[in-house]
């Protein structure tokens, strides 16, 4: 496999926005690009036909939950991810970094990456987490499975990212909690550092490989670390963590860490990917971002449209004949009214999250499509 | 619309089997045919298109259901049941009559149609459902969602079928219970067929009726009740309730209904059909008959192959590169391995439904499509 590239086809000259073409040995990405977030080796709800009805270009995959289920020995079995899921487009997989926060400290403080406000508790350099013990070497997980204990490091994380095949793997990290301290986040974003390199001594040389940029809300541990990052022969650069509260925080923030990469190289924005950031992160220069929005609040009865968000469950679309959005284009407003939509989720069918799924992926990449397309004539 | 008519193209000179089509206002339904469960008008973990991809004919949805769950007045101002849920083809509704049974004898003996082996515990005369009270009016039901009290009757039945607005209704009928005894089979049977006279009286005369002939195992009770139903002008013919223990018994007494069954009209078997079953009753003179088991079995993750039962939750199949069934032509065999079904299964995605859903449908389907083709060629 050759590794990745980035073809610039043209920049912005309003922002850092960037028009361009990832190539994979997978076949080409039109930059910026949504991933699709594929955990356990499948788009929720979806069959791989039906994720690319909803136009999705690549999908992301999880490290640790594939380890634990079925184990990288039965992907590489079946000949990687690619034929395993039945996927022939690009594949990301993430290292099982953004675990160590959500089985660690985000289990403990009922966190969630973005979701800390008002939060006062911090996590400061005495503080361990209950269910994982994070060392130099690495991490040691306790299984939610079974309770066994599974140890991840950077050398075993890229052997798993290896025995998965994915197009593109990303440097194990620990992704610091929303609310660590400084102090915290300082001695977390050093280790990261040399995870790195250890990550790049034990990668396969074929697969390509993005480091990832954490140092959490504080704005020189972030430059510090893109610096690090960026000076390392990486083939893209993810950026990880929390930005801190607010969207224009996320936005300086951004440009902090953007500043510092080269750029003739892939840069990926982790886990973050509202309708309403989308065109903000892109502006700071971001080439592809992962965000498990449009899946997960599909399932949850919620759809994205051009004139807002739909909630499903509401009786008062039983009566409706429109589909969710007569603007859309996807399959599911082509075909599917407000009713039955409505009384699907009501009933408890699992297709009414198959049908919000595709819509919802289809807003965001048609979404996307417009930025790229915004760019492409100058117009951000 | 239309009523049906059966187009009878050949008939076996071995058995009572005979090859036809069913003309309705949705199209020609190649017969014998298997009629795939969509209850709550959407065949369970499947969109319309993966329905009619897996080669259904026509759908059978449930009025009991439909009635609580958007109601039927949400159905009508769809535009009825094939807008509603965007299928062009044709579509059946059941009366009703099979919940009398389900949600109240059934329920309080845990029975299921064909459950009963061993239990000694009869229904008598003097025994009534604890959930449900069964008059000459007809039934009062306790919904199972909120407690409220649902009363179907003939006339209600037919009223909430001709606001669904499929192709075909079914006569309101009570479904006995496999433990009735002769006495209370008896009296329900003659209440049936004076319903089945109200049901007349009441139909929408646009929409196609067909009556059902109930009796349980009482060979004299189903001779005497298909008799009766089938001097009354109905459209088709539905055969209802349980046949009895075992194989042998069931055709024996189809035998001596069918024989009582005009020629020329169609005849339904409500809610029979497991892969051993098929060619045992069509060669019985059954046109089209409707079974919940590839669709059921599919979520549970059972696969029903040229080979056999596929179990997919076992761990065996995760390095197993082989379809579930390489003489398979359906659009899953053709794409994903036993390995990743097995791994969707184990790890709890959604899809894993949607894909054996897809097969086993498939799988049936191309059974009958056999079938007729055997018919055709007189090897049946």
């Amino acid at each position: 496999m050759a590794r990745v590239s980035l073809k610039i086809l043209k920049r912005s000259r309003k922002s850092r926005a960037r028009l361009g073409l990832l190539r994979t040995p997978h076949g080409v990405v039109e930059t910026p690009a949504l991933v699709t977030v594929a955990t356990q080796a499948a788009v929720k709800a979806l069959t791989v036909e039906q994720a690319e009805s909803a136009g999705s270009q690549l999908v992301i995959c999880n490290t640790f939950h594939l380890h634990l289920k079925p184990g990288e020995k039965f992907v590489k079995a079946a000949g990687g991810l690619h034929k395993f899921m039945g996927w022939s487009r690009p594949i990301m997989t993430d290292s099982g970094g953004f675990q160590v926060f959500s089985l660690g400290f985000g289990r403990d403080f009922g966190l969630s990456k973005i979701g800390y406000k008002g939060l006062t508790a911090k996590v400061g350099l005495k503080h361990k987490p209950k269910l994982l013990a994070i060392t130099e070497e690495g991490v040691t997980f306790t299984s939610y499975l079974d309770g066994r204990k599974i140890f991840l490091g950077p050398e075993e994380s890229m052997k798993i990212q290896a025995a998965l095949g994915a197009d593109i793997a990303f440097a194990f990290d620990e992704c610091t909690p929303p609310n660590a301290d400084r102090a915290y986040t300082k001695m977390s974003v050093a280790r990261t550092h040399r995870w790195a390199l250890r990550c790049l001594q034990s990668r396969d040389p074929k697969q390509s490989l993005y480091g990832i940029v954490q140092g959490g809300k504080f704005k020189d541990l972030r430059r510090e670390s893109a610096k690090v990052i960026a000076a390392l022969p990486f083939d893209g650069f993810g950026i990880g963590g929390e930005f801190g509260d607010d969207k224009r925080t996320m936005t300086k923030m951004l440009r902090v860490v953007v500043r510092e990469l080269p750029e003739d190289k892939p840069r990926h924005l982790l886990g973050i990917g509202h309708p309403e950031d989308i065109v903000r992160i892109v502006k700071e220069g971001v080439d592809t971002f992962d965000c498990t929005v449009p899946t997960q609040y599909a399932r949850h009865g919620t759809a994205f449209t051009t004139r807002g968000r739909v909630e499903i469950n509401s009786s008062k679309h039983l009566k409706s004949r429109w589909p969710l959005d007569a603007a859309c284009g996807c399959p599911v407003c082509a075909k599917y009214s407000r009713a039955y939509l409505c009384h699907l989720y009501r009933a408890k069918e699992m297709t009414a999250g198959t049908l919000l799924t595709i819509h919802n992926l289809w807003y965001f990449n048609e979404a996307v499509r417009r930025v790229r397309e915004d760019i492409r004539r100058g117009r951000i």
